[in-house]
C-alpha cells in the first residue's frame, strides 16, 4: 500500500472546509512533486500507515505549509483519521476501469449488472472526481436507462452499503417524488402507522433542489443524524422512525450523486428510482407506497407522464422483490402553509395536535396515504384505510407516538421562528387561479431554505379562494436580511406567482 | 456592480495554485458568512472596484485568514489584478439561465443558435463550474449533436473570442483528427506552404488526451506562447506561424472545455469538429485541409467511421463558408520514430534539414499533406502537388521558412533529452505483426508526456519488419524515475503492444 522507498511527509491540519471533497495542498518546491510530476488539482493517492484514499491536488507556492510537510482541508483529515505530523506517502491513483462504462453510456451502450457495480462501487471509494460524477448522471439522465438498468444501479446501491434485516414478514415504507412545496405528509403517516402497529423505519433525504427534504424539516423537531445502531433501537422501541438517510449511509452512493445532482438541478427517472428503491430496500421494507404529485408546476406535469414514471417503478420493485402501490395525487398547489423546515414542521406540529387552525389539506392528504398503506399491509379493510388514519390523528394515537419516536432519537424541540419577514399583499380584489409551485420553492431558496432552517414562504391562500385588495397572499421569512432581499427582489421580478382574476 | 451598505473584505494572497480555477478562502465566523448564507463550495460573485469573478469559496475555520481577510488562490488573485488589502465584496451569483439549455440538452431536445451563444458566452465569462462544464460535454456526446447544432455551437465558440481578418482572399490551415501518436506533420507541412507563397496562420492546441500536440512539441523548438499581436506580426513577416492556440484564444469556450473534455477522456464528435472549425475560422482560414487516420487502434477505427466524421465536417463547414477538403491517411502505426514533445521535434528537424535517417514515413505524409492543400490553393497542377512539396524540403526552403518563422517567433530552441531511459528487447527472432497507438500513447504519458517534454517513447521498428531477438523495439524516455518506473510496470504488463509473429 505504502510506495516503497520514499520519505514520508509530515501532516499539518490547515482548517480549510471544502465541504465533502478531500483536498492536499503541497509545496511546488517539495521533492515529490518532481519526481513524481504532480500538478495543481491532479488527483493523487494519500496514504497512511492504515488508510488511504484519493484527493485533490493544490500546488502552495508560499509558506503556508512548511518544507517537508502535507497541508490537509477538514474532510481529508477526517477521512483518515489524521493526527499531528502523522506520516504519508503520496502515488498516482490506479486509472478507474469504470469510468470507461460511463464512457459506454455516454455512447448509448448498455450497461450490465458488473458494470454498474463496478461505478457504484468506485464512486463509493471516492475514486470519482466531481466531473466524473456529473458525466455520470448526465449520461443515465432523461431516459437513458432502460428498466433493467435501472435495476442493475438499483442493486448496485443496495449491495455498495448496508442493508437492515429486520427478521420480520412486513416492513413498510413510503414515498413522495417531490416537487410540491410543503407537501410534508411523512412525519404524519409514520407515526400514524406505528401507532397502527406496522414497521416503519423511514429514512428521508434532505433537499436536493427543493427548499427542504423531510430531513430538513424533522431535523427542527428532533436529533435525525442517527447512526444505523441508534435507529435500530428506535424502530425496535416504537415500531418506527424519522431519520436521515444520510447519516445511517444505507445508500451512500446516492448520498454522493445527489450532491453533484444538486449542482446540476438534474434529477432523472432513472436515478430517481434507484435512489428511493435502494434505500426502501436497504432499509429493509417488504410494502412501500409512493405518492406521484401530479400538477402543471409538480415534478411530474401530466398524468401521462406520471403514467410512465409508474411503469417503470413497478417494473423495478417487481425485478428487486418489493411490494409497491403507486398514488397519484393533487399536485396543482402547495399542501399545508408553510414550505420550508421550520414552517412546515408548524404545520405537522399543528394537524398532530389537532389545532382547530391545523391546514386541513395536509391533514387529508397524510390520512389519504397512511390509509393505503394500512390497506396493502392488511391493517384496515378496503375501503376503510382513511377514516381508520383520520381516527388515530384524533385521538392522539399518533401525537403520542410522533412524540415518542421524537424522545427515542433524542428529545422534542420547538422549530425555530425567522426574525426577518415580508408580507406580499393582494393587487386587487378576486379570485386565486393559479399558483406556480416552481416560482414560490425558488422564492423559499433565495430566503435561505433549507439551509436556514427557519426560511422560506408561508402562503395564505388556496386555489379558488376570492380575496380582497390587500389581504396578505404570502409572508416570505428569513434569519437575515440579505436573503430576504434576494427572495423579495425575485418575487417582485414575478408577479405570476400567484395569479389572482377578478371574479 | 458593488453591493451597497456592506463593509469591504481586505485581500491577501495565499499562494495556493488551483490551476485556471478561482478559488477564494473566507473565515466561517466572518460576517458576510453569516448575512449572506455562503457555505462552504458555494459559488460566490467576487467583486472589487473594478472587476467581478465568480470563484468558489472555501471555508476556513482555523487562522489561516485573519479576521477581516479574504484569501485568493493564485488564479483568483490574477483574474482580478488584486493588490494586498483591496477591497473586496461578497455577492450572490446571479442565476446562469443557460444552464437550463443543458439540462434541455440531456433531455434529447435541440438547441437553437441563441442556445449555443448563450452556453459559450457563460463559458467564456467563467459562469460554469466545473459539474457544468462536464454535463455539457457529455450531453453532447457521441451523436447527440446534429449538424446544424454543430454549426450553432461552432459560429457560438468564434463569436465568443477573436477573429482575425487577414484581408485576402485566400488563407489555408490544416488540422489533424489524431489519435496517432507521432504524427507531428504540421510543423513541417507549415514552412512548405509559407515558402511556397501561402498564408497559413496556424493555431495548435496542447495535448487532450495524447502524449503531445503540437503545441506541445513546437514549445520544444520555439516560443508558442504568442499574443494575437505577435502572431499577426510573424504571419505578416513570414506567411505562417506555428502558435498555441491557447495564448492568442481565438476560440476561448474550447480552451476550457478541453480541461474537461481531458480529465473525463471524453472527446465528442460535435465538440471534435467545433473546436478544429471556430479555430480555423476564427484565425481567418478560406481553405482547410483535414487530415483523418485510420486504423483499428487510431481514434477513428473504420472506413466508415471516417465517412461520418468527414460527411459532418463537409456541411459544417459548407454552412460556415470554408472551403475544406478531407484526407483519409493510413492509421495502423505511429509516424516516425519519436512520441512526445521533444522526441517528434527531433523527427522534424531530421525530415526538414534532409538528414539521411530522417523518417521516411513522417516526410512521405508531411509531402502528401502539403501537396493536396498545394492543389486546392492553385499552387501546384493538379496530381503535382505532392512532388512539389518533395522539392521543397529538398532544397532546404522548407528548412529556411521553419527556421525565419522560429526566429520571428522568439527563437530557435533545442529539444531537451531525458535522462532516464528503458529499452525493451524483442523476446524473439520474427515478423513485427501488429502495433497498439493506444497502449503506445498510454506508456508514453505515464512517463510523464506532454507535461515533462523529454519523455515520451522512441519506436525503433515498422509494420512488416523483420527482427532479431534481442533487438530493440522501443525506447521509453523520462525526465524522473517514479514516472520511469510507472511506464515501465505498464509497458511490461501489455506484451501485446508491438506483436512479433514467427516467421
Amino acid at each position: 500500500m505504502i510506495p516503497e522507498k520514499m520519505m514520508p511527509l509530515k501532516a499539518c491540519r490547515l482548517g480549510i472546509d471544502t465541504h465533502h471533497e478531500p483536498n492536499i495542498y503541497l509545496r511546488s518546491d517539495s521533492h515529490v512533486c518532481k519526481s513524481e510530476g504532480f500538478e495543481a488539482l491532479s488527483r493523487v493517492t494519500v496514504n497512511t500507515e492504515h488508510k488511504q484514499i484519493i484527493a485533490t491536488l493544490n500546488m502552495v507556492t508560499s509558506d503556508l505549509v512548511a518544507e517537508g510537510h502535507i497541508g490537509f482541508s477538514e474532510a481529508a483529515w477526517d477521512m483518515l483519521d489524521m493526527r499531528y505530523e502523522d506520516a504519508v506517502w503520496l502515488s498516482h491513483p490506479k486509472p478507474v476501469l469504470s469510468i470507461s462504462y460511463v464512457r459506454a453510456k455516454v455512447y448509448n451502450q448498455r450497461l450490465n449488472q458488473e458494470q454498474m457495480q463496478a461505478i457504484i462501487n468506485d464512486i463509493v471509494e471516492g475514486r470519482y472526481a466531481e466531473v466524473h460524477l456529473a458525466a455520470f448522471i448526465t449520461a443515465c439522465g432523461d431516459d437513458k436507462l432502460d428498466n433493467e438498468e435501472i435495476t442493475f444501479l438499483t442493486r448496485a446501491m443496495i449491495n455498495a452499503g448496508s442493508r437492515i434485516d429486520w427478521k420480520l414478514p412486513l416492513v413498510v415504507d413510503k414515498h413522495c417524488v417531490g416537487g410540491l412545496p410543503g407537501n410534508r405528509t411523512t412525519p404524519i403517516v409514520v407515526p400514524i402507522l406505528a401507532a397502527a402497529g406496522l414497521t416503519i423505519p423511514k429514512t428521508s433525504s434532505r433537499a436536493i433542489t427543493s427548499p427542504a427534504g423531510t430531513a430538513d424539516t424533522m431535523e427542527t423537531l428532533t436529533e435525525v443524524s442517527l447512526t444505523l445502531e441508534q435507529m435500530r433501537r428506535v424502530v425496535e422501541q416504537e415500531g418506527g422512525c424519522l431519520a436521515w438517510g444520510g447519516s445511517v449511509r444505507l445508500s451512500p452512493a446516492d448520498d454522493l450523486l445527489i450532491q453533484v445532482e444538486r449542482a446540476l438541478d438534474i434529477d432523472s427517472e432513472g436515478q430517481l428510482i434507484a435512489s428511493v428503491l435502494s434505500k426502501k430496500a436497504a432499509a429493509g421494507a417488504t410494502h412501500v407506497l409512493i405518492d406521484i404529485p401530479v400538477g402543471p408546476t409538480a415534478k411530474v406535469r401530466s398524468q401521462d407522464a406520471a403514467e410512465r414514471l409508474a411503469a417503470s417503478f413497478v417494473t423495478v420493485a417487481k425485478n428487486l422483490g418489493l411490494e409497491l402501490k403507486i398514488l397519484f395525487t393533487d399536485g396543482s398547489q402547495p399542501v399545508g402553509r408553510g414550505i420550508g423546515p421550520a414552517l412546515e414542521a408548524h404545520d405537522i406540529l399543528a394537524v398532530l395536535q389537532n389545532h382547530p387552525e391545523a391546514p386541513d389539506d395536509l391533514r387529508q392528504r397524510s390520512a389519504l396515504l397512511a390509509g393505503a398503506m394500512l390497506e396493502l399491509a392488511g391493517k384496515s379493510k378496503p375501503g376503510e384505510g382513511e377514516k381508520h388514519a383520520l381516527e388515530l390523528i384524533k385521538n392522539g394515537a399518533a401525537w403520542s407516538k410522533f412524540k415518542a419516536i421524537a424522545m427515542a432519537q433524542g428529545g422534542l424541540k420547538s422549530p425555530p421562528v425567522a426574525p426577518y419577514r415580508y408580507e406580499l399583499l393582494a393587487q386587487r380584489t378576486g379570485k386565486v387561479e393559479a399558483v406556480d409551485n416552481r416560482l414560490l420553492a425558488k422564492v423559499a431558496k433565495l430566503a435561505g431554505a433549507p439551509a436556514d432552517p427557519a426560511a422560506g414562504v408561508e402562503i395564505h391562500v388556496k386555489l379558488g379562494d376570492t380575496i380582497s385588495q390587500d389581504s396578505a397572499l404570502l409572508t416570505v421569512h428569513a434569519e437575515n436580511s440579505g436573503e430576504l432581499n434576494y427572495a423579495v427582489e425575485f418575487l417582485l421580478e414575478h408577479p405570476e406567482l400567484i395569479r389572482v382574476n377578478e371574479v
